[in-house]
């Protein structure tokens, strides 16, 4: 017996039918001798509805009402869920999240879980209760609702599976795992089974959008064993085939249980949601940079990779950045407003341009991964623009038009590519 | 400066052009100093929709979820009128039913409210903020959602005026005030400008669907001031020309300061959702009623009017009575199962009747009401098939093919007709 969270997203729960799906999946498990919680999200389109209401009442809109009224959706499928199980003969009740509570710090619709309180929680589902939890919601101190910003469900539900010690976070989602690259760039991409937490964060954030960044980085925290699996699979399947994210001892151990090597890279992704920033003449003199970066760093701009190139005149330089393409015309607003402390010429943005990233703890333990991406590229053409690495990704930025071109050769490059069938 | 409790319904909640719409009413009764608590209905079809889902989920859903999925309505509403009103700049704040809380007792899907806490919610008029509390729920003793039953937001807005106080509960509907009938039935039919408690209940109870029921009676136990009102006037307008539903003693004081005469009858008011029941061939012995109404009673279907026919045979008598349309195959089940206990031959089911009623506290005082009544149908030839009183009204059951036609008379008969413009 095993105290498991299962995590349904919008897609699965959007209408009767594919809820009847979902219970008779959270059945499947109960009658396997499981402690159950489940979270789940809105049906698919009720958040966007009720966001646009929101817009509709005021583009300015009061955040702490917002949070009530988007917090709704995910009431329903919990209410929902917990009956159709109850008809399935399961037993179940919904918890809200001012019931349980989960407690929010002071952050309207962007609010990050702190404690949640378990006492009711646990002896409820000790006694054989499917406990259905609405995700993305919260309670703040001062009593009223709070949520936790879009796609917050996975976030719920890694906080519920740390807060209620589970075995496992098994998350459903309309993909069937981790892919070794988008399959739709790459018909030969494979379903990874294991991934580390690390590779997870920078293959979430680079783009591949399975599960939100924040839940990852909180499993790496909690320690909380993660699978994403389909929810579109037979839902009486015993061992569904999805992807388990764990930690990078527990992956060397299961590798070595398996008698599998390590690969080198585990993963290629892309993102085509980046801006580059060029400033021309910056006066090439100490600090210089800081009244570039301290601003933007202020307006909480994420900037990514830098270039500094090599002086043109004599005292003066170009300075070449990234940033998120949603902060790029907010960025250009900080760098206008500081233009003469900075002293640079011409702003040129272009958001034309994409970061491609080779990701794998293997890394790590072998060098030469950077020179054979470098390699591949420049064998095809591919120019690159930028380039920047951590521990376990070297990431690239690229010609947005020359994306897929790069993931494939990438992919096949580094022998990801599955077999021919 | 008064304290006033507004509630808006769901056609007038239905959308964000109305909502914006109730905002400026509410904006218009702020600024003319008064202390403001708001109560409001799900958009209208919302609540439809929410109970479909329930409904698909199971024929037999689990009410304690049920009131989970349903509430959600009035949450939505309530935190766009709050956040509709701040982008207005009145300064307002929503208060769901577990918030406050309202509590209600441990009856989900048709809860009755008990307490409500006002203190955090008084401070807070107190300080200018509107409160937004969201009709039809309530919380019960275990912290879990309750809701009041279909149309219980009107008794929603009543149980806050008295719990705070108030001065007045205008209940803002889609038509303009209580009528002296049915203006689709009787174009002359005039707008009343006042009402009491016991007119309205029963003007109410038989069809004048303008409040609910449940809502008149706590106004009358609670001596709540009610006023019905459009919603669909100029937001702006001072003194919309409404009805006030007061106590006896109100309406003597105010037609006394008025200088103005009681009318005999108030409103004429017509129910077609009645039916008939008559069970033939009856043993005439003392207990035998009994034995027909206790079973009933105890089915909690509600019998009106009775008519114990002149036996036809030695020992044996007909009996006639009516029940609610919507109890009536239920009503068939309870005599048939009791058929040898009751020692009937025949039970006669029959829909196509209707219960037309003259209603007005003024035939407390004045004789004659009833012989006007019978005479006047009689006139046109109306088959009166039954007949019940009360202290305030006379009742006959006739074939609900006249039911226009008997209204007409008796608005015509006891002077009720608007003079032609």
């Amino acid at each position: 017996m095993a105290r498991i969270v299962m995590k349904f997203g919008g897609t699965s729960m959007a209408g009767m039918e594919r809820i009847r799906n979902v219970a008779a999946r959270v059945k499947h498990v109960v009658e396997q001798g499981h402690e159950v919680a489940v979270v789940v999200s809105a049906m698919a389109g009720e958040t966007d509805r009720l966001v646009g209401f929101c817009k509709e009442a005021s583009p300015l809109y009061d955040p702490a009402e917002y949070d009530v009224v988007v917090a709704s959706g995910e009431q329903v499928t919990s209410g929902l869920l917990a009956m159709t199980l109850k008809a399935m003969g399961v037993d179940a009740r919904s918890w809200l999240g001012w019931q349980l509570p989960i407690r929010t710090n002071e952050a309207h619709a962007k609010a990050r879980i702190g404690d949640i309180d378990t006492i009711d929680l646990l002896a409820s589902m000790r006694s054989g209760t499917v406990a259905v939890i609405p995700g993305f919601q919260g309670m703040m101190e001062d009593g009223r609702i709070s949520t936790l910003g879009r796609g917050g469900s996975d976030t719920s539900a890694v906080a519920v599976a740390a807060a209620v010690k589970a075995d496992r976070c098994d998350i459903y989602t309309d993909v069937d795992g981790v892919y070794t690259t988008d399959p739709r760039i790459v018909a030969r991409a494979r379903k990874l089974d294991l991934v580390t937490y690390e590779e997870m964060l920078e293959l979430a954030s680079v783009g591949a959008k399975v599960l939100q960044t924040r839940s990852v980085g909180l499993a790496m925290k909690e320690g909380v064993v993660v699978q994403v699996l389909s929810s579109f699979d037979d839902p009486t399947q015993d061992d569904l085939p999805g992807t388990l994210i764990v930690s990078e001892e527990e992956l060397e151990a299961k590798l070595k249980e398996d008698k599998m090597e390590r690969q080198l890279i585990t993963g290629i992704a892309h993102d085509k949601n980046e801006a580059k920033i060029t400033l021309t003449r910056v006066p090439d003199r100490p600090g210089a940079v800081a009244h570039i970066f301290g601003p933007l760093a202020d307006a909480a701009i994420n900037v990514d990779m830098i270039i500094q190139n090599v002086g043109r005149d004599k005292g003066e330089t170009d300075v070449t950045f990234t940033v998120p393409g949603a902060d790029l015309a907010r960025a250009l607003d900080v760098l206008e407003s500081q233009k003469d402390v900075i002293g640079f010429n011409r702003v040129i943005p272009d958001t034309k341009v994409a970061k491609v990233s080779v990701v794998g703890v293997g890394m790590k333990s072998h060098a030469g991964v950077a020179s054979t991406m470098f390699k591949s590229l420049a064998d095809r053409g591919i120019n690159i623009l930028a380039i920047s690495t951590s521990e376990i990704k070297v990431s690239v930025l690229i010609d947005e038009d020359e994306t897929e071109l790069a993931v494939r050769v990438l992919h096949t490059a580094y022998g990801l590519d599955a077999p021919v069938a």
